[in-house]
């Protein structure tokens, strides 16, 4: 497509969407779990189509010299399409968070005055490789009343039509417009320009992905963007922490998985218990083959050739590896300070057994998860309860932490009245 | 103050602001309430050096050839002097909203997952002539635990800097930073430019003020900006509406202010009811000096010469004025339609005594207000019971509708354990 085709291809889409919202708004939640199970089974019958088109996007992956690593979050394993179909089926069986009204009070004038929860709109979302994405997506925003507009990673084009084509024709059997979820069907880079700055079709804008991605389009979208970059997680080991405690979560936290952006990247010791805690951490995290990076009081308490002096650039760094970097601060308000200046704001953790020091702990830290006693690994939309996650926001506007079908709705005020008049 | 001196200038403020509002986070209520004491008790005591700074504003006015609305605006009479004292005292008596703990409960895992309720950090606000807002954006601010930004307008430059006094000795009275509210020192326009594009220092922007200002701020923020354009509010009386009601709610919703963003503006009326509703509901509206514009139907309705034809414009238009566009709809449907094309999204009402009819209305309107049987005139903070209000948000993002203490929060996960991991 050139551009002004570009142009018109999107303006159409937006104006489907928007059109398609307004229906979505009004689903029944009947309706909506009728059209997810639906996809459901229409995936489950099309698993070789489905492995098929994958086949494609893959071989052209391998052809244009993809890595491994890519290749494989490209593919649609039995088992991976396995859980796309159960996910669906998770997301049907969650709560309708729409139409939710709550605080309906009567005010001193006689009317009565509440919340309701209704839905974004159209919620864009742009993400990388991984065909799955798509399903799961399009789930979240079908159940919380949003039409949705996907654009997914080009080498898996063929992948995301096969799965659109499914999640269309649910959409469809449900008796709910085909158009509420589109998947894009061009991998012009223009396009992308376009979604991300079209507020009269699309409300707000999810990048999943690189730092790279999001960072871009936080910087150039004309509307809202939920999103989420560095997961720079710290834990702080108090002078009243339980040593069995903070040897259990310090060593969950770092080394359960390395790749998560809830992993913990810098552990702060106080200064009073540095020297009982510190020498046997120390050996469990080069145990599992972890590289240590300290300041020089911790460097001093581990023998020669266990830690390596930490960089200035260490301290801001999100490993997402086998490295942790330590810091030995005087106590909670040097860790609190720490933290301040360079968390990313994801989740801290405090290990402590002090009362007054937990409370501070969690009233101070300005992130979006802060935990006493508890692995940063917790941070998580399923282990919160959520049910399922599109992402884990990190500002502080509208969602904060991870982000589940609560996150992809906004609250109006509603007045029940009786013929009342303002006097 | 050159390009430089601004930068330099709007830098060191910034840095001040983000350093007082983490004391801000961490001050109890009693300080707070303290500070908004100090500040009434200052602003009382001062009243005779508020009138002298009002004074050289209003000559300078003057001399300016500001026209009479604006200079009534702009004047401090001894009657606002003490509806921002108590404003000051009203907002010490309101519940804080800081550190509030909800949905707190055990997940399967053995954590139990919460959510505290904390400050948005700092706070930008841009405002107009009136500069009784210094005094009550700074109460608000400090209220919810945020630092605060102050740039009012260049007319009312000696009136803010009194009242910033004030709002400074009380905040240091109470032992918190007096920079936890600054107001600008400088009227330069290109300090407003540096303050919506410093995300390291300010969070949130809300301009307060006319279209053109917020239009141009949200256009080139780099942060979030809470704002409020236009005010087209519908009323729409539906085939099964009270007569009474009906009339007695339109006519509120029209004639008690016209000014006022929660004016109705269009009137939408039921084919089914227009004949026996219209004639007497425009003598009402005519009786107060109302001119009408309606569709050709509502016209047809109405003795010649009481009612002007309706052009296209007419129903997009936020008169803020003895206006009134009317149209004749054939049903709830179309008066839903018509709202979704031509509504601001701030507040619609319809009059109908049919349970289904009033639910779809409620449902389906997609405004931060919606009303059955009730005045459009009662979408406002103090009506609804916030206590107050710094604005009414037509956004779908963060806050929607009116925007009280709440609104100047954000919500963090927080996470207890006793030592808990992640299998």
């Amino acid at each position: 497509m050139n551009e002004t085709d570009i142009e018109s291809y999107m303006s159409v889409l937006g104006q489907r969407a928007r059109r398609a919202s307004r229906a979505l708004a009004r689903a029944t939640t009947a309706e909506k779990n009728a059209a997810l199970e639906a996809m459901a089974g229409g995936l489950d019958a099309q698993r070789a189509a489905l492995v098929e088109a994958n086949a494609r996007d893959l071989a052209a992956g391998r052809e244009k010299g993809l890595d491994a690593a890519l290749l494989d979050r490209l593919e649609l394993t039995p088992a991976r399409i396995d859980s796309m179909i159960e996910g669906l089926r998770q997301i049907a069986s969650l709560p309708d968070p729409v139409g939710e009204i709550f605080d309906l009070k009567y005010r001193p004038s006689g009317i009565q005055v509440g919340r309701m929860r209704v839905p974004l709109g159209v919620v864009g979302i742009i993400y990388e490789s991984r065909p799955n994405v798509t399903a799961d997506a399009a789930a979240l925003c079908l159940k919380s009343g949003n039409a949705a507009v996907l654009r997914g990673g080009s080498e898996a084009f063929h992948s995301n039509q096969a799965i659109a084509a499914e999640v269309r024709a649910g959409l469809e059997r449900a008796g709910l417009p085909g158009d509420a979820v589109q998947v894009l069907e061009t991998t012009d880079r223009a396009a992308v320009g376009r979604m991300i700055a079209m507020p009269e079709s699309i409300d707000v804008i999810i990048p999943r992905g690189g730092k790279g991605l999001i960072e871009r389009i936080s910087r150039e979208a004309r509307v809202p963007v939920i999103k989420h970059l560095d997961g720079i997680c710290h834990t702080y080991i108090d002078v009243d922490a339980d040593p069995k405690k903070a040897f259990k979560v310090a060593l969950n936290a770092k080394t359960q998985r390395y790749g998560t952006c809830n992993t913990m990247e810098t552990l702060l010791v106080a200064e009073g218990v540095a020297e009982d805690v510190l020498p046997e951490l120390a050996d469990a995290f080069i145990a599992k083959g972890v590289e240590l990076r300290g300041c020089p009081v911790a460097c001093a308490l581990l023998a020669p050739g266990r830690c390596q002096p930490a960089s200035d650039a260490d301290w801001d760094t999100e490993y997402l590896g086998p490295i942790l970097s330590i810091r030995v601060v005087a106590d909670v308000d040097q860790a609190i300070e720490h933290i301040a200046a360079h968390s990313s704001g994801h989740t801290e953790a405090i290990i402590t057994e002090n009362y007054t020091t937990a409370r501070r702990f969690l009233r101070e830290v300005d992130s979006s998860s802060v935990m006493v006693n508890a692995s940063t690994r917790f941070a998580d939309g399923f282990e919160y309860g959520l049910g399922a996650e599109i992402g884990i926001s990190t500002d502080k506007f509208h969602a904060r932490g991870p982000v589940g079908l609560e996150g992809l709705t906004s609250v109006k005020f509603i007045v029940l009245g009786d013929g009342h008049i303002r006097t």
